[in-house]
């Protein structure tokens, strides 16, 4: 690429440059800076430890002094700092700057915390948007990142050019809170997953199996199960469970045969036993010749509780 | 593609056509029996239900009145039924015809019934291969299959082009029941996954999240988090966790989020919360700055057995 006196040397240059601060400079922050900087943005940056900031500031960043400051830069304010408190506390002494802003909260949190900063921010006059980041700090803005983002859909629409740069963004509803109710979710799933691995590892273990051995044909597999998720989905959307392709009896006796050959090996079985006790409800209500998926009613559904 | 009355029009089609046999023709049997025909194998089946037969028949195999028959026909054999069990009976009555030759088992087993069988076939005098198969029907034989073969050396390599067609073949050792150790491991990991998976859906439901729509997400993110596993079984195998990227701690942190946020919802946390448990015995150990691989070292290990 050749690079012009007049544009950075960039694939994300933007045609149309425009102010940005950021609020955290921790791992991600310094990600989101970096992003917009190289897209040619006018970027300020705050963060409680200053010198933090140095790195940015030498590669063209605007230091500010403090929240307010930094804020009072920027029609588009980023916050990533360590969670819903940190960022409230942050805010706080500078609300009257926020009047008019976009605040973007890209700080981890849950639904509560989530809902009640929104409503802080909202009523301080800024238009609202959270968002949760699937990123490390190595792949923001490459196409493995997307940041799924909840609250005001002007805002959204507003600076979707400036967002993309971190990542695919996808607008999850108008509820702010929603992007934090996605993030327990999908978490729970990465969990979830990581318990398996763990229970694997320790099998492989057990038998002398080195764990990287184990490991490449586990990941392979997972990718392979991840893919009938989304007819799992489609399953419990509908409430059809009908397709006998994976029954919640065939997938019982599978469990126990696993359940039995962990206990062989002497090691517990409490990763994986609760998803049996999942099929069992069903099994005994009847429904063992259904697809699997209908575990999932083994848990409260809203209209239960 | 143009059929010529010399060849089978297919794109596996071998230059060295063997005779093999497959005992048991269910959804795995069939699609086993289908991938040797494809090629151009002299294909003999055998199945208890007779009828099931009847369309490779119809395709080009051989049908066998009863498992020593089937046996007789070929050097190499398949057997693929119900479970470790079912195979002894189905070849029992058969075992003088094993002699010499080539016993591939790809029923599923758990390592205790598959090291019995796998001693049985031998003093029967066959040559024999175990087979945990990674893969439906429907992607039996595409790319996306694999199966993870142990016991004879010779027999897997005797046999790698034909076993080849049934998917990306990987020989893990000579104990026999080496393919089950890891099939019980890897499905392990599946079932985790689809705990998290359930757990997720529930949040979702909870939330009105459509199942699909979070899905979506989720498998995006599954995928990117699997990718982290080979580093994770680095750590196990080396016994060093001093990466601190993904720290006990920091991962302890966001997992309480997750479970409060999952009981504020009105939902169970046992699909999770054993996870979080194994990282608090690390953490109570003094690791907490330590990478979140060391919670395996929460699970026994063969020395601390
Ligand atoms: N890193 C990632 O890949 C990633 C991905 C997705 C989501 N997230 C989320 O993004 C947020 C930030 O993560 P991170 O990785 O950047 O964390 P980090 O590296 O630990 O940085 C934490 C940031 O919060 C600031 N902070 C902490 N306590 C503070 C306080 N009392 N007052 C003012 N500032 C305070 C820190 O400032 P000092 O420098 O002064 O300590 C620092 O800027 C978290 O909610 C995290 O869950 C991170
Ligand atoms: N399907 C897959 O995608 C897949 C993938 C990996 C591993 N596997 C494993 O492969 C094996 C077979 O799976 P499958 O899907 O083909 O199962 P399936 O469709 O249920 O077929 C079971 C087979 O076992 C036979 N069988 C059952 N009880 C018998 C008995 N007492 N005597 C003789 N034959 C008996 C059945 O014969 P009848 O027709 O007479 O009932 C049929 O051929 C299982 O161990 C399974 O876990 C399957």
């Amino acid at each position: 690429m050749t690079a012009t006196p007049t544009a950075t040397a960039t694939a994300n240059v933007t045609a149309t440059p425009q102010p940005v601060t950021v609020l955290g400079l921790g791992n991600l922050g310094q990600a989101i800076a970096a992003a917009f900087l190289d897209a040619g943005h006018p970027t300020t940056v705050w963060n409680r430890t200053r010198s933090r900031a140095d790195a940015l500031v030498a590669r063209g960043a605007r230091r500010a002094e403090d929240p307010a400051a930094a804020i009072a830069a920027s029609e588009l304010v980023v916050v990533a700092v360590l969670d819903s408190d940190t960022a409230r506390a942050v805010l706080d002494p500078a609300a009257d700057a926020l009047k008019g802003r976009t605040l973007v909260n890209l700080t981890s949190s849950t639904p509560g915390p989530s809902g009640e900063l929104a409503a802080w921010a909202t009523d301080a006059g800024a238009d609202y948007l959270a968002g949760a980041v699937y990123a490390v700090p190595q792949t923001l803005g490459t196409a493995d990142a997307f940041v799924l983002y909840s609250g005001s859909a002007a805002a959204h629409e507003r600076h979707r050019e400036r967002l993309a740069l971190l990542g695919r963004d996808v607008f999850v509803g108008t509820d702010p809170s929603l992007a934090a109710v996605h993030d327990v979710a999908v978490l729970s799933g990465m969990y979830g997953m990581f318990a398996g691995f763990f229970q694997a590892m320790a099998l492989a273990r057990s038998a002398a199996i080195p764990a990287a051995d184990l490991t490449e044909h586990l990941v392979t597999w997972l990718k392979a199960a991840a893919d009938a998720l989304p007819g799992f989905a489609r399953e419990i959307d509908s409430g059809d469970y009908s397709t006998d392709t994976s029954s919640l009896e065939m997938n019982a006796a599978g469990l126990d045969s696993i359940l039995a050959a962990t206990e062989a090996q002497g090691l517990p079985t409490d990763l994986i036993a609760p998803v049996r006790a999942l099929l069992a409800t069903q099994i005994a209500q009847g429904h063992g010749g259904l697809s699997l998926a209908r575990a999932v009613e083994s848990l409260p559904a809203p209209a239960a509780r």
